[in-house]
């Protein structure tokens, strides 16, 4: 465990990229139901934020053949902190390459994870001046919360699929310094791994592809910190022909309230209720849910979170959803109500 | 429809006896985890409020062999009241019974549905009166609220399992004066409806019983009144080994948030969030849910409600809730998440 | 208390007239931050209804030199009951007119209460219809929540000002059928009156004008159902500069969720939470709040209900609220903080 | 700014000790009302903790004379951190002295702000273990959440009265590595001081005695996190007699959720909703609120913070909570209601 980083080198998760095949319903998504903001375009991507996302965006939406994430970026804590971080990678022989052409933040160092997720760390960056009429009266907001749809705050974590949870949990560890603050094993497997670089229960989390697929993105999450607010969006979604996998209900790892929906392009986002139980204990072991506490771990209450897309889907995806449902579903088994 | 009876003659849902098997444990269900202050005590049954319960008691705990429901009474709005709707009862060749032996309850008629629930009308109602100590600053307030638990404000509604919906129906409508505010069909079959006698979504429902069964309670619901109480009440049950069936979430059909669970004596308990729609215009017409959108009627959220005990475990039951569970069950087809 | 009409004739609220002079700034607080629909224009008058109201309007904004209700109507059980009503308020010798002019309803009966304010009665009313592109998948639902601001679903109850509270309530209990569920009584004078038909704990509300004006409206309240509307509403309006009077809190009487504004035109507006305490009981007294419990009776938490607005300000007022604010305040006498 | 010592070497408050007068009510405050267990007792005092509190004890109740804060101590990030911390204090001149007998906790350095507070510094603490009847299911839950009051989680932050708000600021930011999120300035001095040792809105807050005394006690804090509690702990308060300040409301400040009240004792208890605004923004700025904008600073909602005791009253106190009022109040202006 000597190969640990210190602590507070990475801040958090600033910004992702999805990939979407279906770029304007799933821009329409996040602007006219979850409220983003758009500040950028370029090419065939879009640059949304939450009105209280620091930065110019946390969002860039791209077009794409497939769903998947395009990458996704941790601010550090310096930019010494970067130089350290890259040292520490390149010395695990990881191979990374330096750019610096996003709009709203400086020099970007692009690797991939032991699992092939591209991902990113990042110093420099602009802090969003909202226009006058964008201003909040709250001095902490970066800007005015929309009058648009059930607005998100800001983008939360970050949740990849692997095939080999261990090495990407160990990466995090190794090379960002992040703590493992809960995980969950199937005898010998580590099939789960929750890490922060902070007091959050986590910042980006790892669980295992139960179809042993390598480098999907399983979801990323935006943060609205109210349960009621997973509620009123469960129902728009609902009205809105999004499609609901689970919730609103709260995991009992990490405590946080989760809703998990598909948007139009395929890929999984959670929206994040209140923010779950904060590591405010410096010397607190890693919790480890066993298989036999896994109702608990998953809810609390009585959701299901179902094998055949919880467990099996990520995007990118070599089927469409209803396609991979269909293939990973049970064989049918539930009559219909009225004939039984 | 000449034969409906007129509407307020029926105020709303007095009081419930539930039959148990484990008498104590199910006491400490309702008294230890959803704060009820016991009231009486007679024989093998104990009498029971919650702290905005009008009258000395709604619910009677009555050791059994079986659960199920011993019976509920319907308070009507007067003593003529009463006697119009026995007269009612009667011209429908409904027998029925008069005692008068209740505790805080004056005569009452029994009587029975026609899928076989025993029912009851009273009018004579001592209103409860609080000792100093438990006396609430809130004047519509009939008791102090405990600090046990997570208690229940008051008896809410009553969910009737039928092998014939239709019948029980037009008994609430012919007889009482009930109003039905939303039903499912399928395909020519009712296989669900909601009645009230007020504005209320529900004082009663009846749902088929899928495995053809007559007379059995599906469920007794407490009201909450309170979304985040449901969420905290689902917590508590998971802690306190209490089985959760389905939610926190709410329903299509009467906007109602629900959870549903198993008390320890095995009858199905609903604790009643928000109270959803109420019926205000008086000329609105019943609402009819199709199978095509019976999704959205069962959960606005993900939440399920699960063919293998929701829609076939009503009690009395004839085997456990584990062994009925399995008997109806899929044949198992999930692998655990580790075996794919 | 011979004279009490029968209960049911009235069913609820179906609609108010708001009088402002600022009407654009008055609508766009109705539309852009509370959400509600426009149906209808007319003249110098829009029709608006939330997405659960069941008609095609249940607000009206008018414009005219000073704020004030136009007038309020109440939908009654049936054609017949609005024939009995208006014979007993004709028995006792209150004057009224028919007309049948307004969008959406038809013949309705116009009178004034003792105080002088402009109320109707009314039973034919359409039903409100939605495009397809506005239908709910909740059947109870006549439109679907829209994606602006934080909608209101319905119109919920009036609150009049009066100079003698006691010959208001006995003109709703006497002519419409009214039942008090809770008082204020000062000594021997009666302050305050809740009323309802049904088992709210109020459609209509009167509160003694503490300057002796007569004829005013204190509020108009809009139903969320829900606590988090009410404190998501607060923030909004905070941003929105709309001036917030007190709350979200909770009234010991009648238990109801509340925030006060003033819209734009000067008409206090009151955002209604979770519904309080129903009146399911038919036989429940009335409760009667003493001046000694007054600070319960108000809010149960820490709210503060102020002397210079909130029991003397109500519309048609003859000075702005400031104005009217600086008149009623107490000599000044808190210095800033930082000047002790 | 190059005395600023390096971040993260403080982890959190760990606990406080409260004096009282009135040592049982206090203790039934915080046991009956609140939830908190008793782990231990000592001579005249005795120790609790909050469910999700990591160590045996967050809050020690001694007997005393007159109310306020024993003392506050913060837990370090590691052995080392706290060797650094005392050696920076030290040489800054603040004298303090080492000890290592209280129960559940280390060696301890205690010394006093620059205004006075007694607080210290500690590293070495036991991870409370709970026995098998407390374990939860919940692996990051140190004990199962009682089944009394409505209990809170933990501790959360302190908030120090101060006669000059920048020294005590100072002090945190130079020798313990704090970073002040916000504060307020009237004119040239700083009223109030917002700060942390990590993405927290605040650990330790200071504000300005605005009678110009030294050292006190503005409040302790204890964590829901969720809204509704707040309200269901006013209404508990509000039925058991404990006197309510201000709240629930949200404060602009922080954006933290607030509900004051006034243990038996005489403290004054903040207990703190949803955790309002995290900072993950490594290099975001201080944000000073002007007295232009002190309303949305206090309350986004309508409460208020009373002149006559939230910004003159602490502990100790010479004067009991209604004795101060009543001086600070202004002069009695507010006419009863009737009496208009």
């Amino acid at each position: 465990m000597t190969d640990i980083s210190p602590p507070h080198e990475v801040s958090h998760l600033a910004r992702v990229e999805l990939l979407s095949p279906k770029p304007q319903e799933t821009l329409d998504f996040f602007t006219r139901l979850l409220g983003m903001y758009v500040t950028g375009q370029d090419g065939g991507s879009v640059y949304l934020r939450g009105y209280e996302d620091p930065y110019p965006w946390s969002l860039k939406i791209t077009e794409s053949r497939t769903a998947g994430m395009g990458h996704a970026a941790l601010r550090t804590s310096s930019a010494d902190a970067l130089e350290r971080r890259v040292g520490s990678l390149r010395s695990g022989n990881v191979e990374g390459t330096w750019a610096e052409d996003e709009f709203g933040f400086g020099k970007t160092f692009s690797y991939q994870s032991p699992d092939g997720h591209d991902l990113a760390l990042v110093w420099e960056a602009d802090t969003y001046q909202a226009p006058p009429e964008l201003r909040s009266k709250i001095l902490t907001r970066a800007s005015k919360k929309p009058l648009q749809g059930i607005p998100i705050k800001r983008i939360d974590h970050l949740n990849l699929m692997a095939s080999d949870v261990t090495a990407v949990k160990e990466s995090f560890e190794r090379h960002l310094g992040f703590k493992t603050t809960e995980r969950v094993v199937d005898g010998a497997t580590e099939i789960g791994a929750w890490m922060t670089a902070n007091i959050l229960g986590h910042e980006v989390a790892c669980m295992r592809d139960a179809t042993g697929g390598r480098g999907k993105l399983h979801h990323v999450a935006f943060y609205y910190g109210n349960q009621q607010h997973n509620a009123d969006a469960a129902e728009m979604f609902r009205e809105h022909d999004i499609r609901i996998e689970s919730g609103p209900d709260r995991h009992g790892i990490t405590q946080g309230q989760f809703l998990y929906v598909f948007e139009p392009g395929g890929n999984r986002i959670e929206l994040f209720g209140e923010p779950g139980y904060l590591h405010l204990q410096p010397d607190a072991e890693t919790k480890t849910w066993l298989m036999s506490d896994f109702d608990t771990a998953l809810a609390i209450g009585g959701a299901k979170l179902p094998m055949e897309t919880y467990f099996t889907y990520g995007t990118p995806s070599p089927l469409s959803l209803e396609d991979h449902e269909a293939q990973f579903s049970a064989p049918a088994a539930q009559p219909a109500p009225a004939a039984v």
